[in-house]
This record gives C-alpha cells, structure tokens and sequence, in this order.
C-alpha cells in the first residue's frame, strides 16, 4: 500500500463507495475520512456495509497531509476548499462538478459562476476511456459526471468511427437511480414518494448536457428520469446518422473503440434473458455496458449504455483515474463482480 | 343494470381489470367469466382483490348470450373465435390486437397474417378522445393498445393544432410495467430477473408502431423499456418542429383537444413532487395524464404521457368504448380515483 | 349529500386518503381540508391522484362550522386543539392516538402525558367490529391504530370463541410500509436508505401495545419490521392455546365473528398464489384479510392479519365509525375494490 | 491458486455465486461448470454479472476430475449423483438438503425419504461458526440451509451461555427474498403475483425446522413469509427464558460467540438508521449480522439475524466449510464488502 489516501465528505454516499474502493485498494491506504455531521462517529454508522471497519469520521477542518486526497463533497465546495485540498495533498481528485468544464463561461451558463476560474486550465476531465493520456501525473483530476459518463460511454465509438460528426440529430433518454439525489434528500427523495415513480425530473436543461458537449462535441437532446432502483444510470441513445449504418458496421465501431478496455462490457442482442446493457448487470462495479440496434424502418440507430452511477459514474471512475495518474495498474481495486440476482440495486 | 356482459378469458390479468369494472358498473352484469385454466374456481382465486365475489369461471365453450362480450384473450385468438363471439353478443370488444389494423397487408408486416381479413373493415378501433365519433353503435371494437395508447394521448394535440405535420422528427421513449408481459410469464418475467430492471425489452420494431402509424400518419422511432412497476406506461415524446414553439403554444394546443376530456389531466411543470404525468399517480385508474416542456436549445418538444395499461391501455378503454357504442354515460363505472401514496404500482 | 365535512391535516397521506373517500362519499360533502404547509394550493399539489379535483388547502386556523369534522394531524395536536374542534362539528372523529386509551396513567406509560385527561371518558375506541355497538351518535371517536387494527383484527375471534383467555402466551410479528412514518420523513425514510429493508423499527414497547392491551385484555410480545412497500400492515399472530385446537376450530371461531362483516375477508389456506392474507390484495381498499394455520408440532395457532394502513387502519376505518355515528348505511362510500397486479403497494 | 473446483448446477442462482466466488478465489480454480438447460453457452447467459467471463457450460454427463466439487443441484439430485460426484473429486460440498440430516427417519419425516441413507454418517453438516471443528479434512459437506443458518446464528449464543436450555418456547419469525425460489419458478415467482408481496409462503412445517431441532436441540415455532427483495434472509426470534435476562448479559453472551468469528458483525440498537440486522447491508456477502433487544414487559428476548441467503446462506458457507475441508485460510475468496445503498437487493 504505496500510497496514503483521504476521502473529504466521507459520509455521503459518493464518499461510502470511495472507502469502500479504497479500503480493497491494494495501493492505497486510507488515513482520514472527513464529515461535519457524523464526526468521530465509525464509518458504518454512516454505511452499514462498513460496519466491520473501525475507522471514524474526522473534522474536515483538519485535513491531513496524504498522497492522494478525494472529494466527495456537493457542488460549490470544492472550489471553496481547493487550496486547503492542494496543500494537504499531492493528487487531489474532485468527484463534483467544479472542475470539469473548461472556462468560466460554461460555468455562468450551466451553474452559478466559479469562484476560482484560473484553475480551471489546471484540472484535467477523467473519462480514462475518452483521455487516458492527459491523466499521467495530473495532479488535479475532475472526475466526470454520471449521467455524461452513461452518454458519452454509448456515443463514443459512434464519432470514433466517424459514423455521426457532431451534426446528427441526438436524443438521449436517461433513467436513473435515487441515490442521484444524495444522501439526506427532502419530500421528493422520501420513500413513498420516490418509490415506483417515472419521474421526469430533468426534462429539458440537464447539467451535464454541458460536459457531453464539452467532450463530444454534440449538442445532445437530453431528458433525465428518475425509476426505481437507489443505483444505476441507463442511458438509451436514439441517433440519426446521415447514411445507411449495419449492424456489423456497429460491432466493428465498439469493438475498435472497446476491445481493449478492462471496463466496458458489450450487450447486443445476444440469447438470454439481458441481451441488452443492464444497470443491475453491473450494480457494484466500474463496468460499463454498452449495446445498439438499428432500425432501418426510421434510419435510426439505437444505442444503450448502462453503469453503476456510484461507481463508473462517480466512485470507481475517481479511483481509476487516481490509478492512471499514479501510475498504478489501472484495475487495481476495481476488479469488482457485482452478483447475480439483485433486485433494485 | 341495463346490459349483460361476458368476458371471455377472464383469468388473465385484462380479464380480471374487465371484472372488477363491470362489478362496479352501473348499467352492466357480469353473467359470464370464462378461463380454460381456472375453470369452476371462483374469479378470487386467479385476482385476490375480487375473493369477496362468488363468481366462478366457466368454460370457453359454452358462451351465454350476452349484449356485450369483452374478449381478454391473447392475440390470435379473437379471430379464430369471432363467429361464436359475434353469435353469443350483439357487441364484441376485443381486447387484442387482432382487429386494430385496417388491411391484411398491415397484419403480414407486423404480426403473422390475418386469418380473416375480410372482417377488418367492420371492426372500429377504440380511443375515444381521437375517434369517439366512430364508436356509437359500432358492434365490432378492437380497443387501442396500451404503448399505443400512451404515445397518441402525448401526441395528438400537436396534430390537431398543425404544430406537427407528420414528417417530423418523431422519438418515442417508453418505459412499461411487467404486466404487459401477461400472467404466467416464463423466465424473463420471474421475478428475480425482472426485478429493477431497466431492460429493453423492444429496442426497435415493436408493433405499436403500426397503431400510432395508422392513426396519426406518423413514423415514430419507438423504443420500450421494462422498468420497475407491475403496471403503468409512460412515454416520453421527443419531437423537433420546424419553427418555435412556446410553453403558451403548448399549453393552448393540450387545452384546445383536452379540455373538455373526462379522462385526462394536465401536468406540465407546476409545483410540489409530481410535477409531470407519472404512472403511478394513475394506477387503477383510466385517466391519461400529459404534460410538455419545450427544450430551445434543441429547438425540441418533450411531451409526457402515463397511463395505467391495465386501465386506459385496455380494459378501462374497453369499457369506455362500450359505453359510447351503447349509449352510455361515457364515465359510468370508471370514475375511479388511485391512492396516494403507492409503491411500484 | 347529507352531511357537510372537513379534514384537518389535510396534506398528510392519511388527510389525502380521507379526501379521496369523502370525494367518493355518497353522503358527505367535503367544504374544507387545511393544511399549514400548502395553504391556498390545490389538493393535487399534495396528491397526485387528486389532482383532477379544484378544492384548495385552506389555513387550520380558520375552521368553518360543519357536521363531522376529521382530524388527520399528528399526535399531540388534537388534544390542544380539541376544544376548537367541538366548537366547529358536532362529530369529531380523530384518527390520531390522542383519545385512544382510556386513563391519563396509559398516557403517561406509553405517551408524553395528556393534556386534557378529563376528556378521555368521553372518547370511544373505533374498531367496528370490535365494538359498533358503541358508535352510534358517538359525537368523539377515536379511530384505531393500523398495527392495533392489524391484531386485534387477527386475534378478536380466538377471544370471542373463548380459545384463548388472555394468559396464554402471543407474539405478534408485524411487518408495515413506509407510509407508517408520514409524508415527510427524515434520512431513515430516504428512498435510498428505506428500499428494501427489513428493518426492526420498534423492536419492543411499540405504542400500540397499550391499544391491545386495552380492549382484548392480553399483553402481547409486539414487534414491527419495516419492509418494502409504502403501504400496508401484516400481522402474524404466533399463539399458543391450553388445549388442542383444530382448524375447523379455527373457520367455526372466525365464522362466528366474521361472515356477516362487510370488511373481512377470509383466506387460510385456499388454492392458487394468495392463500394467506396479503397486503397487496387489499391496498386502497377498506378489508382486512384474516387467516390462520395449526402447528400440531409445536402446540402454536398461526394468524395472518393484513389490512391497507391508510385505509382500515386509519381513514377508512375513520369513515366506517363515521358511517355508523351518523345513522348511515355502513358500507357507504367504502365500497372500493383494489387492484391487481400491484408491484409493491 | 492449488486447487481444482467444479460447480455442478452452474447456471442456478446457487452456482452463479459459486463461480462468482471460486473466480476471485486465491486458491481455487474452476475447470468446469455444467448445466444441462445451457450447455455450450457461456456463463453470462445466465449470469449477467459474470458476461466479461469466457467459461462456457458443459453437460453434467462427463464431469472432469477436480479436487472439490460443489453440487448446486436442486434437493434430491445429489443422493441420486453422489458416487458420480465422488468418483470425480477427492472432495464433494453438496449444497442442497440431501445431506444435511443425520437419519434415513428424518428424511422419511421432513423430505421424500433418501435413496442413499448409508451415507448419511458420511456426510458433515457445514455451519463454521457452530461445527467448524468437524470440517477439517472432511470430504462430504452438507451446507447448511439459508433459513437454518439465520436461525442458528441468531439463537446459537444463546445456548452457548446457557440463557437457553431448550425447553423455552421460541418463535422464529422469517423473511426471505424471491431467489429462495430459484431460476426458473412458475406463477407464484412471476414479478406480477411476486412483488411487494408479504407472503406466508411457509406458515408451519418448513423442512429447516429439522436442521434447527438437530443442531440447536430445541423445536422452534417457525414461520416464513416471502417479501420484497431478491436476496436476504432475516430471523427475527422471540424467546422467553426463564429468569431475567439483562441487554449486558446478551452483549457478553454474543462477544463470546462470535468476537473472534470473521463473519459475524453484531448491530444492536446502536445509531444510526441502520441500528439492527439487515439484509441489505449484507448482500453479496458472506456476513451474517446478529442483534437484539429485551423486552421485560413480556420477559421476552428478541433476537435479529439477517445473511444474504445466496452467499452465508449458500454458496459462501459452502467456500467457507471448503476452505476449512482443505485447510486454506478460512476467509479466502469471502473477503467480499456489501455497498451502500442497495434498493431490494
């Protein structure tokens, strides 16, 4: 365990699934977790999955010095705290959104300003699988968002292959799970009133339709709905391409972009019961799984792509691109299989 | 109670939604259930909602004469069936599919023939808000589908008020209950499998296409999804106009086709938790609730659309098709109302 | 519509379910709800399934005169707002647990005191088919609680047929939605943290214990697991008679004291899926299910209880008192069938 | 990774989380999974969480010879199969029933009687934390039953420190998720009739009571509900001991139990929202979690115990009682963390 480790906002959700990733990590070892509200309360108190660990939150007004540190903090802090962040620590890999677009515009228009837009230039998006190379030695990593990470996973290899350029007509048609909504929650996030639901709760304007575009280059028609299950994004693509696409052409595409990735899974139309991507396939683990169809009847092509927005979506991607830049095999303590069956995840 | 009423195929789950309406109906009695499987059990014994009735099922073979017969049956079977159908009542409301299409041609494309195409024309397809005109006195009614159902109810008004003209861009997203797959169901409808899925289970192709086809003159890119619920669909509309159209446009266009709708309610945005139509705000009920949202930056429509497909999506339509055939109050015996809160409904 | 009423409390889930009953009520009126958080909005911005109804949240502090007045508030606040209660109805039926118990000393053992002891005396208990016979013209009832209902629904017979007499030995194992905890609800109620637990909430010294206490006279081992649905209480009665007793014993004991109830139905053991009584069979609906099993082996009788707690234990049980306070037919305005299927309720 | 292992019965639910395990197991290595629905397919046919795996299934006829194998069977194969299964490995861990029991009479009594009851004497029940001096070397293994396994590590203690003598009155109150079932299932497990069920599916004379009577010494009163989940299996017993009980004397009678067993994590009313057993917090792992609480109001002890019945319940005892058998390290391959949060796991 080379490498000394802290998760700030550790008794969120977000911050659960780090120590847990951490705590398997066979590189990192964790020194602080950090809550304001559970302070010197164990772990488990927080996660129940943890209740074996013996490890209690600490004051995130005393950061210790490590190698590495994460935050799992809500939207804002981080560009609050990011100088206390960078003295305690070498690497400090940012789960919010603060540090993932690119200029200070973006942030007017998609959020509400940035108190520190000088370094944004500094920080480098983490999708390993969209730009591996730019996360050697970073020293500020912006981990990407769950939902982008769900459309951006699907749509890649569709501009790799040149199959769609930027012009095409998008639709992406998200579902996803109530942890999205974090720990704690109000009146919409209450069980009786989140249960079942097909809730469209990000009709039009997501956030994150700003990395997509960042990343992809694609102004996508986005639509979030909230189903049931605590984890998981679905991400179905509908997309027009300009000329006749196959299906061969398709698993030539995927594969080009895919093949080689440890992460990502393919789902398309084989036998069985899930022959398509599946949130509940991959509930627990870094996996992403990506699958398509085409409908000649509408020249439409039909992409799914499904993660764990907790782990591929959050989590799991911090710590692979805390691998990447650290040098560490890329896998290490994310070689995860989720089980089989699993009810909601 | 004015008319006598059978349904044949009465322990399947649109059966026993067919008996509990007709048990509250005031104008119809139930005379006759029949099931193959259940014969002499009482209707409790397949539908524990209704074990307080003492009704027993009887045998397909021996159909009593009726006013009105509902056929549940699976599709294929109504029209193997139709003579001694139409021998045993004055009026036959079909459930399935095998009457809604208009030509045999229709029926080599989408399902496997037809087996008695010269009585397609006879037949009037049922959604009373699009052709209630069609229905009075109709002695041959083949009911609306449920995806069907829910995608035109979004989709209608942008017609009737020239916003759409039937060459646009059409995506069509759905996300169903598991009762759509029927009682009985084999693997992939048990229910460690289909628990918390978001599994698409139609990706392209589905036969609903054929439905919305014919009676808005649209191609529509339609994609199902199972979700986690036993009852309920909801269809998420994404549409790309040729000029602006504002939320006011909108809201005169839904009001101009709905208002005086008995069946439908509005939601589009207004405050508190369920600010959109959402299925479960519908359960057991034969309301459709609609709702929009206009995305500029995509120069997109969102149109939402729930129903209960039990309900609205059969056998409430069904009935509601009856009651304008004989001449009915219109919401005799369906003015239900759901409860708040429920689950996965 | 004979008699005029108001719901106090009205944006709670028990305030929306009694709207939904009085909406149905063949002789009431609904002339208010109150409600302090969503004063002057409508009643659909609270519940969803009522939104198709144009009656507005009004504040409580202005209580107009009326029949019957419902009290659906939280405990605590009927017996500081009793006076002006009375003042505005002749009949005040209180759903909350404030006039339940007989004496001041039960409130002080089981609850924070009582502020208005001398009231009590004046209070009947609603069961009804525990004790209608006290209902009628009964001008404050307080209506029973859902796990109290659940049990003494289940245990009523065995004490009328004089199998057991009060020392044996019975444990009750109840299992509830979340709806028990109210609209609202803290991080425990969070859909992430309440999905699919089972979870002891009151592990022993559950409140309701003091309401079976009170009226079958038997103390018993009372436990509550939370599990997943939003609504619905189980209650699986362990006991454990003297002498041998046999299930004919059994039907003979519940026919006895059930066949005539319009709201019980009976299910021990029967063919098909639901043998037992279920939850799910009769959300929405005012039955409670009753049913049993002999344990040779171990001396023990089963009961299985199970009944919508928003509904025969706590609105529709309210309104059934209600019925019979005022002279009217019983049954009116409850006659509600469920659903089926239903996911999880 | 020393030894060779086979799973007979792979494409069950059981023998997924077999080769799940044996997967990420340091000493194991699998050569061959059968199943005779799916040979030839690949493993993540059946098993979506397994698809990046390349292991195809092959038919039970010719089984290789490995070091251990494990029959995943449903109940009566294995008595059937069993000089088969030993012929082809030097060690058999047999996962269903049929070598649980220690006489041909109790086979006669609780199953169909056994076609092999010479063997029976072989044959050593696999429970670690009750027996696991038995284990080392042993070449039958009988893994205990998920509902006994519940029970036994909830009441174990009990009679360890000698509060119980097994002449109480015990009533163990069980739920359990859908995957108790099986793959496959018939009408009773569709998700339509199977969700948000609480189901007295087992109301006396469940089979594990003879487990429970044979190892534990005492007649439980023992019933099992079906509810809402997958996975999980959670007793919660009542017991009445004779002379009072304090919570110390519990916390001192459980620490001695179990402080030193690395699958054993005690939760017993301390904060949080997670204060007692849960099976959501133990899914996917091979952790059995035990509390309790007295109630001196009815001088009753309620005891909470909750495993993932797939993995403590199943196929992680049957690793564990292998690991012993063979003298590995005994939390080798088991060392599986659960995530937070899980909907219906």
């Amino acid at each position: 365990m080379t490498f000394s480790a802290s998760v700030v906002g550790g008794s969120g959700f977000t911050g659960g699934e780090l120590l847990r990733l951490l705590d398997g990590h066979p590189e990192f070892r964790t020194v602080q977790a950090t809550s304001r509200s559970k302070e010197n309360k164990t772990v488990g108190h927080a996660h129940p999955n943890l209740r074996h660990k013996d490890l209690r939150f600490s004051s995130p007004a005393d950061l210790e010095s490590v190698d590495v540190l994460f935050a799992a903090t809500p939207h804002g802090v981080s560009m609050e705290q990011i100088d206390a962040f960078r003295d305690a620590a070498d690497t400090v890999v940012d789960l919010s959104a603060d540090f993932r677009l690119d200029t200070e515009a973006q942030y007017d228009e998609w959020y509400d300003g940035h108190s520190r837009p000088e370094l944004l230039a500094d920080a480098e998006y983490a999708l390993p699988e969209l730009n591996r190379g730019n996360l050697a030695g970073a020293d500020l990593i912006a981990s990407g968002g769950c939902n982008a990470t769900a459309t951006i996973m699907g749509l890649l290899p569709l501009f790799e292959a040149d199959i769609l350029s930027g012009d095409e007509q998008v639709v992406v048609d998200v579902k996803v799970g109530s942890s999205e909504g974090g720990a704690g929650g109000g009146e919409a996030s209450s069980h009786p009133e989140r249960s079942g639901v097909v809730r469209p709760y990000a009709p039009t304007g997501h956030r994150h339709e700003a990395e997509i575009q960042q990343f992809l280059g694609v102004d996508v028609s986005f639509t979030v709905h909230a189903v049931e299950m605590t984890r998981g994004a679905s991400a179905t693509c509908h997309v027009f391409p300009d000329g006749p696409v196959s299906k061969g052409d398709l698993w030539s595409a995927y594969r080009e972009s895919y093949e080689d990735e440890p992460f990502v899974r393919m789902a398309a139309g084989g036998g069985g019961v899930y022959r398509y991507p599946e949130p509940k396939a991959v509930a627990g683990t870094n996996f992403a799984e990506v699958g398509f169809e085409v409908d000649p009847a509408n020249e439409r092509l039909v992409v799914f792509s499904a993660i764990d927005n907790m782990m591929k979506g959050s989590a799991g991607q911090a710590v692979h691109a805390a691998n990447v830049a650290l040098g560490i095999e890329e896998t290490a303590g994310l070689e995860l299989t989720g089980f089989h069956p699993v009810g909601a995840p």
